[in-house]
């Protein structure tokens, strides 16, 4: 049996987007959120996927998975700002393209790409070499 | 004495950034949050500003704080869709220009302008009619 399937009468299971696993590695699983790192070496950019099968907004988990997901964005966030020392963290959940819901943790500098502009859409992702984005998500881990 | 300037020997007072206040109107105070309706006719746009004074990012809130804005950010994002119907919201605090800490939630339709990239940045705001804005911002008030 997959293991996507559920057992027959339980809920249905959380499922990755496939388009957000392929566009970022696993960092760690959280309480409540699958936390990933988009392999995007243009800028430090974190995502939160609530591990929740169906959710599209934050406003449509149980008010228990929404404290948690503040509290482990806001953990994130700062871990993330810390770790770069970054100008300005942008917080963003948009799904116009994705729907599965994600929170996007992104470390902006001024004047990187783009500044003081959003970063999503912009221009087309640049991979990591692979052992760039294997350190970062070792540094990442730790700073958590 | 100004109303900006604090008593003597107590914490500095909530000042909200001129920039939001010219671009938006007030639609409530919330516990934590003044909810703003930013004058913009292309898109459904509100925004939350903690008066908190000297906070730009979220996790720069004390924990209760930061309970809150999740609280009233996920409250006033049901509502903006549950009033507009609309495909998806948008939630963001960015932050890249205006530093004082204020989340977006914006009613985002397929097939809108700029759809499906993020609305920050994109060309010049329309104002409302006058009548339009005192209209849509009575109806805010009636859903929340």
């Amino acid at each position: 049996m997959s293991e996507h399937i559920s057992p027959q009468g339980s809920a249905p299971a959380f499922e990755l987007d496939s388009r957000l696993e392929t566009e970022s590695v696993l960092v760690a699983n959280l309480g409540l959120c699958q936390l990933r790192l988009r392999n995007d070496a243009r800028w430090p950019w974190l995502l939160l996927i609530p591990m929740r099968p169906g959710i599209e907004e934050p406003h449509d988990l149980t008010p228990l998975d929404q404290a948690l997901l503040s509290f482990e964005t806001n953990l994130v966030s700062k871990a993330l700002k810390d770790m770069t020392g970054c100008t300005k963290i942008n917080v963003g959940a948009l799904g116009n393209i994705v729907r599965q819901l994600h929170v996007h943790v992104i470390a902006r500098n001024e004047g990187d790409l783009c500044w003081p502009g959003p970063v999503w859409g912009f221009g087309e992702r640049v991979p990591y070499q692979p052992d760039e984005l294997a350190r970062l998500v070792a540094e990442i881990r730790n700073h958590l």
